[in-house]
């Protein structure tokens, strides 16, 4: 816990309309997206760092007393990456929110770590180029928050998560020094890649305070194919297909029949609730291209047994389709008191088999299951239903995610494959990671962040 | 230098037909596809190493004798990443060449380091499939070779480099020790991306024995557009004319005039020696995409004053072109006694001022320049002619050197996108990479590597 003194140094060492420390502003930042049992400690101080500079001089005076320090963004994440184990400082980027330059002609932009990533996309779409990772958070949440937990969403099928977007990063370490990392151009073969080591460390190895984003020409046009199916296998046996075909979508998401109720029920938008699942394939190039495509994706489906096959063409519906899909956290919420998306990926062939244990497991322990998914990745997100506060419930709720992921490490895949391990999987990383691996993660830890202050107790413990 | 009983217990320790030790014999691995001024040492031992364990065995013993161990894929690489420092042991993959696991469904294919690049394209070509990383020596070069040193090739405007297409990868450390690094599953967000550190660091942190790739839907077929023009600035406004129109060709690339004439001097396939330069442009997807496509490149390409265009749809045809501009090398080297191959790139928007740069600095030094590129990632690779034994000329072609590597930096580029940094650009590491981001390249070094045994004296002494 933070002395006065420290608050009071803080607030000289930057102004004090930088600082928040009252007890109520900082019980705003205890939580991020995630839905936890236990509130977690709230924060001593909340800085709104405006400059480079002011990071430096926080993680500086941090540093030297041994003060976690917290890097936040717009909060989004789901596995308690930006909540403080034991109090420290929260920075906040809110006031970094910068676009510091954009280059159509490079296919690059410049941005502080608080952007909103909708604000770079429609930038770039302005000029006709597209920057293509979506969380499905992307119209809140922020780059920051995204290179921290390399982030991927829909389009990763085709286009790839953060990490293949990010040019070069300005960081600063612990001790306030400031390093660049890359060199901004696409291809860069010069020592050790260190901006790819900073993706998805969770901000535990250093503070982004810059990032160049390399950017690719947009799409002419995209349509959608929505597909159900009586069975999960068959859903499975589509995306396969469609692989198979030599199509290449920018999605192939999937929704369980629970999922599509649960969407129905509260956002109504014409999803047929009598099937087992659907999935959604979006197609994108220029037109010609995607009507071909499509042709042949619906052939591909049809050769799946899928009982209904939509074409989606008209922009409204589109966007009709993806509130659904992405409506669907928001919907299963309002079937119990609380409800926790997990984030498990396993290799495309086992996909079914994946599913079905999730499936099976949640039966099994009396959860709700409402089950969405990057399939076309292999990735999917178990959306469980329940009271959290139930001590019961609760334990059953731990057991099944243990069991499920076990299902997923014994099909060969992992535990996380976008949201990231904070503090929520921790006790899962010795399951999931090499042995060996896991002891080089620790130690390079310990050479950036010798005293530990950089967003201590995720990942790992040191 | 290693002792007799260094060999002698090498050869108990493996078998002895896996051990190589005369003069004779490992003269043959004192190069690699650098040319260098003076030919490096000889290794003091081959290994032909055939397994993991083998690789372990070794490194075991090389640790604890402080022995230099090189890996060595088909030493195609240009900046003397694989010759020896100060002796040591070459481990050679040329028998971990097997293709482990290839899974179509999957998208994946698990191959040992020694696999040649053209046999991991064929088999995924085979069944639709797509490994998109296309070094120009794909045809002998391993992906061992790749991963150490990030190779990108013609079509990375498109589909990036190799560190693009590792899921994971097992390497083993200097003590013995083997480690997984990455889950095998196209999105991986547990802990920190190891196998990106690993990518790219030219064999200094760990040996790699085994790597899973991801492979992606072959794109249907294919077509060339070349364009001949009158001036760099109209070339390179050409590339920026055709990003503007959101065309998105797998591969833009260039060749100047010199390299044009030289080409068509030894293999003459009908290119207009008459231009500036050109560039050829290859466009994939689905028929009716490509053809689209064809007609806006042909478009944006008259536009910026091309003086000659040509589509090229037939396959033979399309092979001469690359077999033309793949032999530039080739065909460069026999307008003298030597010929160095550099590698560097700049933001898109600097491309002609660096190309002209080059060709300033070029005929300052009195030195003749064959300019090739992937002008796309705004990548040019300088090939300069000289006679290295020629003191005059070698002092000439280290100052034209150095002026280019200045220019590029002073452009906002740097000194390898493609081909590390070996023993050849060591000396320049300073002044390309942020001073502080290079402190933590060697800290990590030291914890991979404690008693810099692997490939020392690459990337930076340390």
């Amino acid at each position: 816990m933070l002395l006065k003194s420290n608050i009071n140094d803080l607030k000289k060492i930057l102004k004090s309309d930088k600082v928040l420390s009252s007890k109520e502003e900082c019980y705003c930042y205890a939580q991020d997206s995630t839905n936890l049992r236990n509130t977690p400690m709230s924060p001593d101080a909340v800085i709104f760092v405006e400059s480079i500079e002011d990071v430096q001089k926080v993680l500086k005076y941090a540093n030297i007393h041994s003060i976690p320090v917290i890097s936040r963004g717009a909060g989004t994440n789901m596995v308690g990456a930006c909540v403080c184990e034991q109090g420290g400082i929260v920075l906040n980027f809110s006031r970094m929110n910068k676009i510091l330059e954009f280059s159509p002609e490079n296919l690059t932009m410049k941005v502080q770590p608080g952007v909103v990533l909708d604000d770079i996309k429609k930038l770039a779409e302005s000029e006709g180029l597209f920057y293509p990772p979506d969380p499905s958070n992307f119209k809140v949440s922020t780059i920051g928050g995204s290179i921290a937990q390399s982030s991927g969403g829909a389009s990763s099928f085709k286009y790839g998560t953060t990490k293949d977007y990010i040019l070069s990063l300005k960081v600063v370490l612990p001790d306030g020094t400031l390093m660049k990392l890359g060199s901004g151009t696409v291809k860069d073969a010069v020592g050790y890649h260190l901006n790819q080591l900073i993706i998805g460390s969770e901000g535990t190895l250093a503070v982004v305070v810059e990032a160049e984003l390399k950017l690719i020409p947009k799409p002419e046009t995209s349509s959608l194919v929505t597909a159900y199916f009586k069975s999960i296998e068959d859903a499975i046996q589509g995306v396969n297909t469609i692989i198979k075909e030599r199509i290449f979508p920018a999605t192939i998401d999937f929704m369980d029949s629970n999922s599509i109720i649960t969407v129905e029920k509260f956002y109504p938008s014409g999803l047929n609730t009598k099937s087992e699942c659907m999935l959604i394939v979006e197609l994108d190039g220029i037109e010609e291209s995607v009507n071909s495509q499509m042709q042949k994706t619906v052939h591909a489906l049809e050769c799946s047994n899928s009982t209904e096959i939509n074409c989606i063409l008209d922009e409204a519906d589109k966007d009709r389709v993806w509130t659904s899909r992405r409506s669907s956290f928001a919907a299963s919420a309002k079937l119990g008191v609380d409800v926790v998306t997990d984030d498990i990926i396993v290799p495309r062939t086992s996909l079914s088999q994946m599913i079905k244990s999730c499936q099976r497991i949640c039966e099994k322990y009396n959860l709700t299951l409402c089950l969405v998914g990057h399939v076309g990745d292999g990735n999917i997100h178990p959306q469980i239903v329940l009271n959290l506060e139930n001590d019961d419930e609760f334990k059953n709720y731990q057991d099944a995610k243990a069991e499920i992921y076990d299902a997923a490490i014994k099909l060969g895949g992992t535990i996380s494959a976008e949201h990231g391990v904070g503090m929520e999987k921790l006790s899962y990383m010795k399951q999931t990671v090499d042995e060996n691996a896991l002891e080089y993660m620790k130690r390079i830890k310990k050479l950036f962040d010798p005293n530990n202050i950089l967003n201590p107790g995720k990942i790992f413990k040191v």
